[in-house]
């Protein structure tokens, strides 16, 4: 494996079909899941670990987001990555920069209105990374389900000629969606925070059994959880990422909560597959991650 | 030479190195000259000729903007291009696209404050060509002085690996700048406009002679277009594109005025080479633009 610091260092060691996959850092299972999938779909695998500051709203997220360089090192070797793309701040953001790339329509609700600047921040970040990198190929989780609809909205728009990928939402056995913000939970919290995948797994066993109005399937993901501090709760076309009243086309079933001081998405896509709503339950480990959880 | 309309249809046919001129088509001398230029530097030579709308902020301007697309054809083939690239309107900005690129600094006086979101519509639209183009080299004149700033700014920040080659501004041989838009002049404007480039050729032997007070040299451009409708004249650093109150510095003296229905601008860059200040003022045809002039 190449650890690379600069753009035109890591362009210079591709040979084929080049993938990308953007993260923030701090590997859990669920990192290691995508890595393997875009493995099997590119020739040059590279991995982006740069926690990108103006994504977050809040400085305090950025200062405590957790970061572990060795740790990050030893496990994309371990899981077949060509190159690992660390660069320093100065070389995503030079000196006197003052530009910005800022998507309309899908970034409006949910995460952009209350992550003020959000979705601007991680637009411009993936430009750059996609203007310097020149991948063929870029992987995206639905974690993080409106990210992903902005980010093929600016590729899609800025005629980048790359190939968006949605991964899996990776789970906990237990059904708790992977991040890397996991590890600032306590284990009470950790307990409590279960509520949200777990009144999202309620809201898709409804859908299964035919519910389509939006007002319910809310309804249940906020009894679940009613005991912590909520964002928003929001059934929301795949297309628009603005509220439907009505399942009646894909559409993402979203929630925001905070746990303490720690602040936690979900989702659950409902695709659409031969005329029938399916909700994506995401990819659920067959073991406990090691690495996404407070030991 | 092929005619291209798609960013994929054009990537297809290159080889070795790209150079791309980004034109809003209807070529006059100054483009052509242009081409000869980047010509020389590059394997590939593709010019795009699209007239974006998102940069006119008055869109009686956008609609009356001159366009030939069997003369520019013809012009091109002429002029050794390899490929010129052509796309509609969709290939740009595709069906709900709402995405736009921003450059903040260098983009808020002078064409800045007087034309909203022209250099948004032009930061955009240059970003799209560079990421669905992917060029080596990209070629902007120095007539729009700032918007060369603007993006060179954006492909810094963006970190697109295009290097920005500078080209000269071209000029009639009374000195008066090639513009697509001059064809609209009629002859007693077109001899009223020349007060724009006499007035900076002015201020440029001054500088010759030693003055350094921007209110001085503004003052003298002024004073040629006074019977114009000014919308600035400013003495501006080259490195921020703001007010300079001092020649201490590579700078551009930069002018706007309306002549009737038709704005021009015009500018005098001034580099600093052995420590001494050396107007640009531009290359000056041998004969009469045939291509740029109301016939």
């Amino acid at each position: 494996m190449d650890l690379t610091t600069t753009f035109a260092g890591t362009r210079g060691l591709y040979t084929g079909t080049v993938g990308l996959l953007p993260t923030l850092g701090y590997f859990h299972e669920g990192h290691l899941k995508l890595m393997e999938l875009l493995r099997g779909q590119c020739d040059t695998l590279v991995v982006s670990v740069f926690v990108n500051p103006t994504q977050f709203n809040d400085s305090s997220d950025f200062d405590s987001y957790p970061r572990d360089f060795e740790r990050d090192t030893g496990l994309a070797s371990e899981h077949a990555v060509d190159i690992l793309f660390f660069p320093e701040h100065d070389e995503v953001y030079p000196t006197g920069w003052t530009t910005i790339v800022e998507v309309g329509g899908v970034s409006q609700e949910m995460e952009g209105r209350h992550r003020a600047g959000h979705f601007t921040g991680v637009a411009t970040v993936v430009a750059k990374l996609f203007a310097g990198l020149q991948p063929d190929l870029a992987m995206f989780g639905r974690k993080d389900a409106q990210q992903l609809a902005v980010l093929e909205a600016m590729t899609r728009d800025l005629r980048f000629p790359i190939q968006i990928i949605h991964a899996p939402l990776i789970r906990e056995p237990d059904g708790f969606a992977l991040s890397s913000r996991n590890v600032r939970l306590g284990r009470v919290d950790r307990e409590r925070a279960l509520a949200l995948s777990r009144g999202l797994f309620q809201a898709a066993e409804q859908i299964d059994a035919g519910e389509r109005r939006a007002e319910r399937l809310e309804a249940t993901v906020r009894r679940s959880v009613r005991d912590l501090e909520i964002d928003y709760v929001m059934l929301a076309s795949q297309d628009t990422m603005t509220r439907i009243e009505t399942l009646d086309q894909p559409a993402v079933l979203a929630a925001a909560v905070k746990v303490g001081e720690v602040r936690l998405i979900d989702n659950i896509a409902i695709d659409v597959a031969e005329g029938r709503f399916v909700p994506d339950r995401g990819l659920i480990l067959d073991e406990a991650s090691r690495l996404g959880t407070l030991r």
